[in-house]
């Protein structure tokens, strides 16, 4: 679908309109998530509060300007709504946001601050697109794809650049999944400059939408998501995304709620990062013992999102 | 009481206990907290959650190891005790940490997670401090003063040492007063390397120790402390403290409460960042307009400690 190019194409696109987060070293915890080195991208930083404004900023500005003239339309677990409503307010249109049941209070009360016309459909995300698409139908509004889009996952893969960049003895990748557009944009980029780079997929044990499907070998629907994490939450990926993930990563893993409740919890207490759950899902597949790592490895991972989940627990 | 000597020391003693905290551009917001550039030293991200680390950390360091011997004690509106905590898990010794009425229930929380002992007493910082001084005194533990000490002085001092390394063109900088050890360590460092540089101190609107000082002419007690923010609140400052501020410290302002709990969720929506209030205190001088600045201008600000106070506001 999208080639190291088209990411190199995006980072020149977007490089004045998002933050050039910072990468910090895991140091200094009383009780560490892993032997290996751990670098962690804060995202949680980049504007409109989740690495999402990439994607979203290159797709809004590779379009021509007339295209989004009737508004933006999209259907989001919570962050890349909140990257949409950003590129929105930089086009000066308007912006309807589709969410499930499952998204929190605290990112459709974020959506409505930012201006977005918030509706909630659906117990997933895909009823909530389906939604999207019919309204993008009736009005002529543009549709942004929160990951079955070229731009948007060229814009996501703006990350593996910017890791390699900073950290170029990374040898091990974690990327948490939703839709897959994120995984997709950065294994692209990160196997393309550092071909023995291992990535690592994690999925929620009640959304494992692409273990399903890589299992499967085509994409699959998955019969139910018990997920309460709604921004990894996505009953049924797309083929593009599937033939990405299937050539370029090496493992996909899955982890509890709980276990990214209880990352959720040592980010705040070790780091004094307020992420959301899926920002907290690399530390979840770290401190689960699901994925193999040593002293020597060096492992990169993503603070995906801000989010205030760790107050409720 | 310090001078740039004693700071250059404390950051070769504390360089391989703290992190290299990151200094982030605030760019790409929706509604700016000031027309000039501006550079947050994110502390929030330090060891035990603050800048405090620093300073408890050189304290500990500097002592020998069996002045510790029977543990420390310490008095502290919530930051300064879990960087005792941390630097007492260090030397392996046991922490009692003498908390006031008015610090929050989730820096108490934290301060028992770290394994302190906690005491809860007196309206103000000062008062529990009476009472973590006669538990030193009886029990022979060590005592480690929030700010009245040249090494946590020092220790706090090593920011404007990072912040002038990664931004040199810094013409302003701001910083929370609670008993004023921060400032003083801060602007002992800035002043020597950078004398034209103007330091901005700040201080609650219910509590102004250093300002009501500094109009008197020498230490005075606040007949009442009324802010709720127990980490900037202190009912009599250290005369070596009034000196340095009174000497190196260009302005005073006030902020009320709710311009920091104000602040406070402007650095969630627009940046991510969960703060405490007192790590809110720079945004709040900015947006209330009690500073001076213009576009012209390069102000730096520190965020000085995590904190979930936005989820309750």
């Amino acid at each position: 679908m999208i080639d190291l190019d088209d990411i190199r194409a995006a980072a020149r696109r977007i490089a004045l309109h998002i933050r050039d987060t910072p990468t910090v070293e895991v140091t200094h915890v009383s009780g560490p998530a892993t032997p290996a080195r751990l670098l962690l991208k804060l995202e949680n930083l980049q504007v409109s509060g989740s690495f999402k404004a990439r994607g979203a900023m290159n797709k809004l500005l590779s379009l021509p300007a007339d295209a989004v003239a009737r508004g933006i339309v999209t259907a989001s677990g919570g962050n890349h709504g909140l990257a949409v409503v950003h590129a929105a307010q930089h086009a000066g249109v308007a912006a309807t946001v589709f969410v499930p049941e499952s998204s929190t209070e605290e990112k459709r009360e974020k959506l409505r601050l930012r201006g977005a016309r918030v509706e909630v459909v659906g117990k997933i995300w895909n009823e909530a697109n389906v939604a999207a698409l019919s309204l993008a139908e009736t009005t002529g509004a543009a549709y942004f794809h929160p990951f079955a889009d070229p731009y948007v996952m060229a814009g996501q893969g703006t990350i593996g650049l910017a890791l390699l960049e900073v950290a170029p003895e990374l040898d091990t990748v974690l990327v948490a999944i939703g839709g897959g557009g994120l995984i997709s944009g950065m294994a692209v980029a990160l196997k393309a400059l550092k071909p023995s780079i291992r990535i690592i997929g994690i999925e929620p044990v009640g959304s494992p939408t692409l273990k399903a499907s890589i299992d499967a070998g085509h994409v699959v629907r998955l019969p139910s998501v018990t997920s309460k994490v709604a921004t990894m939450s996505c009953g049924e990926t797309d083929p593009g995304v599937f033939g990405v993930v299937r050539d370029h990563v090496d493992e996909l893993v899955l982890v509890t709620d709980e276990d990214m409740e209880s990352a959720a919890k040592w980010l705040w207490f070790e780091l004094g990062i307020a992420a959301d759950l899926s920002g907290a899902a690399s530390i979840a597949a770290l401190r689960s013992g699901k994925i193999a790592v040593s002293r020597g490895n060096v492992v990169g991972g993503l603070v995906c999102g801000a989010g205030l989940d760790v107050a409720k627990l």
